[in-house]
């Protein structure tokens, strides 16, 4: 039977992805230290997770206003780790859990993102998972040294020479090139280590790479772009995406399409996993999770709202009256999060929505549509999205920690497992038999190219 | 009693410092998996040290000859991995080791490389350092993009800006700005959390940095550059500065000078600590350790020897003969360690030194002049250096992992100990308290700038 994937939506910060998540009674105070998310990272391994996966920002909100106080003030995601640092520490507390961590194609250097994720794959034996993005964010751009950020599609034209240039060093090492015999004083064979000697338009770098394969080949790659020019890439070079399909039926569509693009490309679409973006709020009743629900989304205050809507529409919101429609101009002007903006046009009805459009149908600082339930109503939402062509699994996103995953192993995942949707151990060690995903071979990327 | 300070220095690759490690009979065969690195920081725990360190190479060597074939084959120190992801994976098989990593201020970027530093000093309980290089090799340019490598005195140009970014990112929030009130929704003071809108010549960086302060403040601050314009780096920057003193006259001489350039940048020397490179080869007995030595320098061969030398060199020997003379021309051209042609014109007495030369004084390749013998004769040369002046403790290379340090902790350490050179237990808990060294106030080292 088809199996569910499972994915902890995870922040390397001061709250989940819901800023009001540190206010919550049952939250952790702890989220500056490693027994904070070693915690969290036990219960997904508990739970049979295939991977826990972390967010990045290389700023904090502060677009709504032009200051950072009423961020610091809130905790509005105003403490940003390093993802992959965090991962690792997760890394050493559990044994088969997946670690996933996003990192830029915009600001960081391929040869180094290469290595620091290959580091990881080894030190875990074959857990590791890089999501790729691009970023959009004038306040990123500004800390990482440049005066704004790049152009969209320009982005992902980048993020492909980018990819081109990770994958490449990544199969720099054959399997098998390590002999390691300190008789004859053979390290490896020298004809199974390559250079890559890439030259693009934006990127270059030689080689050779540094880091040999791991148990799994090398990281999965993730992406997440809902955007035309994002799904092309996600078709090109993803092997597990991060879908967010607001409901079934256009999810439904979503999801076909995605498939048939992927097989154009020529990849196997059953080789390439859409797990779709979910809050769940579980209890042993319906009635007693429907209480912990109200309570949760009863935290959120209107200035987390705002802010960070503002930031990941890269424009200050507080020039606007809240039922102000944008212009033509200023739609023109909004370069964050194109996806975004689709979904607003699309599910108002209205070419020029308001903020407090965006507010409604993004849900920014608010959960979004959770799953609210016993085991029974959770696990029946669920079994519709995956049975019915929706997605191949969840990423579960927490309202706090480690609150949210504790009850959904509690009470949802023995009932998928009791339904046959999802495993009842693990039966590999690597984040790829976990997924399902063969281990490349050297170079397979190649062939999807262009 | 004035302490020793002990470092272990650490190499995330397939061998030691010395890349005939790999061959040695007793050197674990495990080094791309977490397994060795956190047994290695298990026996520097054990054994008290005040830190382990990695070294950095954004690249394998392939100057010589200008390919990797012969690198790969010999095991050259061809795998080099990133080295703050086993850092991080050390720090979690311990509680109290200090843990640095190099990285490099010419090819990273400043807020990215404050955000994994300040991370993991979170995550490890305040027992992080950064050490502090500039890079100079013309492989490492090529895998980050670049054509060649910048020059020298530039680079620690540019290196004072990024530590003055850094520095001033680890600042941003005050201690004390988090308070964390869930009552009153008071997350942390907004007047507490710092811009840094640092515009410089080479670098920029906004802010407000999104990573709070640790147990310890921020990481230590390590260098280790040996030329002039290094040594003035370090007494305006270093905490921890690594020496490489040839032989204790000298060293005698350069750790007054450089005690002294400390004092005239307004810093408290003592606060400051000098510790010296030294290979160890301790054993029960003095012929033991004799022993062994003559089994670990039997395994380098002399292509170890001329790679690594002409990597750091920069410059390609297989172009001369042993024993041709480089000319002035020639030496000009050598911008890779300048430090390096200083020593070899000082010790040889020549102005234009041979390639023999560069191989029979930088000895690299090589273990050089190593403290061979039982518990007295190892601990009767650092007593000397440590008491005469000529450092405040020792950087610790290994002729093979973890014999070099098991043996050191199980037969050094406790003759140290007794002669009360050397701390019994821990006192502290961060890595500030191991050293000795005040926790930073915000700020502090605005007062050295310049």
């Amino acid at each position: 039977m088809r199996q569910m994937a499972l994915v902890g939506f995870l922040q390397a910060q001061n709250c989940t992805q819901l800023a009001s998540s540190w206010r919550h009674p049952e939250s952790r105070n702890d989220s500056m230290s490693k027994g904070y998310y070693q915690r969290i990272a036990q219960v997904l391994e508990e739970g049979k997770f295939d991977l826990g996966f972390f967010d990045d920002r290389l700023a904090m909100p502060d677009m709504y206003g032009g200051d950072h106080a009423h961020t610091v003030q809130h905790g509005i995601r105003c403490v940003k780790m390093d993802p992959l640092t965090v991962l690792t520490v997760m890394g050493m507390a559990t044994e088969r859990l997946g670690l996933g961590a996003t990192c830029s194609t915009t600001y960081f250097n391929p040869f180094d993102l290469a290595r620091r994720f290959q580091t990881l794959d080894l030190m875990t034996d074959g857990r590791a998972a890089w999501n790729v993005v691009t970023s959009f964010n004038d306040g990123e751009a500004m800390n990482m040294g440049h005066d704004r950020h790049v152009a969209h599609d320009l982005r992902y034209d980048m993020a492909d020479e980018f990819l081109e240039i990770v994958l490449g060093h990544w199969d720099a090492w054959e399997d098998g090139a390590i002999v390691q015999d300190k008789t004859t004083g053979l390290f490896a064979h020298p004809e199974k280590v390559h250079r890559l000697d890439y030259k693009g338009k934006f990127f270059k770098s030689r080689g050779p790479f540094t880091v040999p394969r791991s148990a799994q080949g090398h990281p999965v790659v993730i992406q997440a772009g809902a955007s035309g020019r994002g799904t092309r890439f996600a078709a090109r070079w993803a092997e597990l995406v991060f879908t967010a399909y607001h409901d079934l039926e256009s999810g439904k569509k979503s999801y076909a399409a995605l498939k048939e693009a992927i097989a154009q490309k020529g990849r196997d679409p059953s080789k390439v996993k859409l797990t779709n973006l979910v809050w769940t709020v579980a209890a042993e009743t319906k009635s007693e999770a429907e209480d912990k629900w109200a309570l949760a989304d009863s935290l959120v205050n209107e200035t987390d709202a705002l802010s960070l809507l503002a930031e990941v529409m890269n424009y200050d919101l507080s020039k606007k009256g809240l039922d102000d429609p944008f212009t033509d101009a200023e739609l023109a002007e909004l370069s964050g999060g194109q996806g975004h903006i689709d979904v607003v046009v699309r599910v108002t009805g209205r070419k020029n929505p308001t903020v407090r459009d965006f507010m409604e149908v993004t849900r920014r600082g608010h959960a979004r549509d959770p799953f609210i339930g016993g085991p029974k109503e959770i696990a029946d939402r669920m079994e519709q999205w995956f049975v019915e062509g929706a997605c191949d699994g969840f990423v579960i996103s927490a309202t706090h920690v480690p609150g949210t995953y504790e009850e959904f192993v509690k009470f949802v995942v023995p009932e998928l497992q009791r339904r046959g949707l999802f495993r009842k151990e693990y039966t590999g060690s690597t984040l790829r038999e976990h997924l399902g995903l063969d281990r490349p071979e050297n170079g397979a990327w190649r062939r999807y190219a262009g």
